[in-house]
C-alpha cells in the first residue's frame, strides 16, 4: 500500500496563439489551467489537470487546495473509487457537479496516472486495452473566422494529418451557417467526415430547422444544438431533426449522461475527462454508452482522453481540441491519416514543462 | 439608472452551538458562510449571502471575487434578469450549476435587497405580496441525538413557538428510524405536523420500504429519500412508497426542478434560495410548482426565504434551519403558534453585525 504524501495544485492562465470564438463564449483569448501533482510514500508520482474556457477555474483551485488535498493525505493511493466517493461527498452540498466535478477530475487523473506509473504501464493498457490506434478529428473553434480563414484552417488540419474536422455554427443568421458548411463540404469532398458544433446557441425549434437544412451535407453529427439541461428537447432534435446529436462537454455527472442517453437525446455522448469526473467517471460513461448501443466520443484534453478511447471498444473519433498543451509537453501527439496512437510510456505519459508554465501562473 | 459601484465578498466559518449531524454529512461542527455587499452610484446598498455545510464555500468566494464582481461594476443594478444571465454564462463552462449557482445566488440576493431598499419596500411586497404570515417548521439536524435529546429538542422548538417539526432519518437500521419517529409521534400527538428527512441515505428500494413502514405515522413528507440525480427513482418513491416526497436542497438549477416536478418525482419542491440561483430562480421554481398544482416549501436561509414564501400563493411550511444567523442579526425572526410574519423593513431587512462576524473570517 502506497500512502498519499502530498497533493500540490497550481493555477495558470494560458494564452492562445490565435484568439478563438464560439457561439457561447464569444472571444476566447486564453484558457485557465489547473494542475495537480500527487506523490506517494514509495516515491511514486502522478499528475493531472483540468481547465476552463475563459473563467471559473479559480474555484477548481480553491476546492482542491482547501478541501480535496487535505483529505487525501495518508490515504491509500490505490483505492481511487473510494477516494472518488469521499471527494464527491466532501463537496457535495456546495456543488453536486459543476466546479466540484472538475476539481475532482484533476485529482482523479493524477491518481490514475500514479497507479499506471506504479504498474509501469501506459494508462490505456491498465484500463483494459482495446486498440491504441484511435481515430481523431480536429476541433476548429472558428465561428468568427472568414470563410477564407476557415478553409485555410482546414488545409492546415489536413497538412497535420487530420482526416476529420469539426467547425462551429451558431452565426446570427442560419443562412450564414449553411453557407459556411456548404463551402467546407465543397472544399473537403463529399465523403470527408465533417461535424458541426452550435455550442448551445439554438432553441429546440431553431436546432430542428438547422438540422434539416444541414441534412444535405451529410454531417457525422450536430453538436450541442441546445442547452444540455433540456433532455426532451434533445430527443426532439434527434428525431425531428433526423440528425445524429453529440453532447456532453457541459455535462458534469454520470447521472446526467445516463438520463440523456436513456432518453434517446444523444447519439454521440461526448464527455470531457477533465470535467465529467476524471478517468473514473469517463470510463463509466463509455460503458453506459456501450450498453445503449452507442459510440463514445470526447471533448478536450486529448492527451489524457486518448488512453480512455484506446481502452473502449465503442470508441469513435477523439476530439483534438484547440486548447493545446503542445508548447508545454515533451512529446506532443502526432496525427497520421486521421489517427493517433496511444503511447507506451507509463501513465498518461504527459510530462509538463513546469518552468515554462511558471510565467503564466495566476 | 443606478450603476453598480462596488461588490465586496467575505468568507467566514461559523461554529454551531451544538454539533449537528445528518446521514450524509456526518458531524457538522460549523458551516461556511460567504457574504456579498453591493453599493450603487446613488449610495444604495444591498447584501446577500450563501453558505455550505462544512465545506466548499471557498469556491463560492473565489467565483465572486475572481469573476462575478468584476463583471458587475458599472452595470445597471436594476437589470437583475440580465445580470443573472450574464453571470450564469460567465461561469457556465466551468460550472453549469453547483458552486456557480451558489455564488450567483449570493450576488442575486444582494441585488434584490438593493432594489427593494431603493424602492423603500420590503422584498416580499416588491415580489408581488401574498401574505406576510407564513407557516414554519423547525428543522432538526439530529440524526445522532439520543431519543431523550430528540424529544427535549422538540420541547424546545414548541417553547419557541413552533407547531411543526422535521427530524432526521437514515440510521444504520431502519428499525431505529421507525422507533425514533414513533416516539416523536407519541410525544407530539397524532395531528402534529411531522416531517422526516433521510438526506439521500437510501437506495430507491430502501426508501420505498421506509416510506411504507412510516406510513402509519402520517408524515407531512419524507425528504430526500435518495439522491436527487435519480428522477425515475423519485417517481417510484412517490407512487410505490405512497408518501409525499420533498427534495430540492441539492438541486441547483431551474431545469433540475422542472425535470423532477414534471416527472412527478416530488410533492414538495424545496429550493434553497442560496443555492438554487437566488431570488430570481426561487420565484421561478415556485411558479413551476404552482403550474403543476404543487406547493413550494424551502430549505435553509429562512430570513431571506421568508420574503419569497410571503409572496407565493402556493407557499407551504418554511424551514427554520439549524444554521442560524440569530447571533449576528439585529432583529431575529420570532415564531408564534407555528407562524412567522415577514418584516416591513425595506429589502430583506437583515442587518448583519459585521464586527461580530470578523472573528470568524477565513
Ligand atoms: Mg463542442
Ligand atoms: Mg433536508
Amino acid at each position: 500500500m502506497a500512502k498519499i504524501e502530498s497533493v500540490r495544485s497550481d493555477f495558470y492562465q494560458l494564452p492562445l496563439d490565435v484568439e478563438l470564438s464560439d457561439s457561447t463564449h464569444g472571444a476566447i483569448p486564453h484558457f485557465e489551467f489547473v494542475t495537480v501533482r500527487i506523490k506517494d510514500s514509495d516515491g511514486g508520482e502522478g499528475s493531472g489537470y483540468t481547465y476552463a474556457v475563459n473563467s471559473g477555474a479559480a474555484a477548481f483551485h480553491a476546492l482542491i487546495e482547501g478541501y480535496l488535498a487535505p483529505m487525501l493525505i495518508g490515504r491509500d493511493a490505490d483505492e481511487i473509487e473510494k477516494l472518488w466517493q469521499d471527494m464527491w461527498w466532501k463537496v457535495h452540498y456546495s456543488g453536486r457537479g459543476g466546479h466540484a466535478t472538475s476539481a475532482i477530475s484533476a485529482v482523479d487523473i493524477a491518481l490514475w496516472d500514479l497507479k499506471a506509473r506504479r504498474a509501469g504501464a501506459p494508462l490505456w493498457r491498465l484500463l483494459g486495452g482495446y486498440d491504441p490506434k484511435v481515430p481523431v478529428y480536429a476541433g476548429g473553434i472558428d465561428l468568427d473566422f472568414t470563410i477564407d480563414a476557415l478553409l485555410a484552417q482546414a488545409d492546415g488540419f489536413l497538412a497535420h494529418g487530420h482526416r476529420a474536422i469539426k467547425m462551429k455554427a451558431g452565426r446570427p443568421h442560419l443562412r450564414e451557417d449553411i453557407e459556411r458548411v456548404r463551402r467546407m463540404r465543397e472544399h473537403l469532398g463529399d465523403d470527408f467526415p465533417l461535424m458541426v458544433d452550435a455550442n448551445m446557441r439554438w432553441s429546440v425549434d431553431q436546432a430542428i430547422r438547422a438540422a434539416r437544412e444541414l441534412a444535405e451535407f451529410n454531417l457525422v453529427w450536430l453538436e450541442e444544438p441546445t442547452i444540455p439541461d433540456d433532455i426532451p428537447g434533445h430527443v426532439r432534435v434527434v428525431r425531428e431533426g433526423r440528425t445524429p446529436v453529440a453532447t456532453g462537454e457541459n455535462m458534469h455527472t454520470l447521472y446526467e449522461f445516463q438520463a440523456m442517453i436513456s432518453a434517446g437525446g444523444v447519439t454521440y455522448p461526448e464527455p470531457d475527462v477533465t470535467n465529467c469526473g476524471g478517468v473514473t467517471v469517463f470510463r463509466k460513461i463509455a460503458a453506459v454508452a456501450e450498453a445503449h448501443n452507442l459510440p463514445v466520443t470526447s471533448h478536450g484534453a486529448h492527451d489524457i482522453t486518448l488512453h480512455l478511447l484506446a481502452a473502449a471498444p465503442n470508441r469513435t473519433y477523439m476530439e483534438v481540441h484547440g486548447f493545446s498543451l503542445d508548447r508545454f509537453v515533451a512529446e506532443p501527439m502526432v496525427f497520421e491519416e486521421g489517427f493517433t496512437v496511444a503511447p507506451e510510456r507509463p501513465g498518461h505519459g504527459i510530462e509538463l514543462d513546469w518552468s515554462q508554465l511558471e510565467q503564466y501562473r495566476r
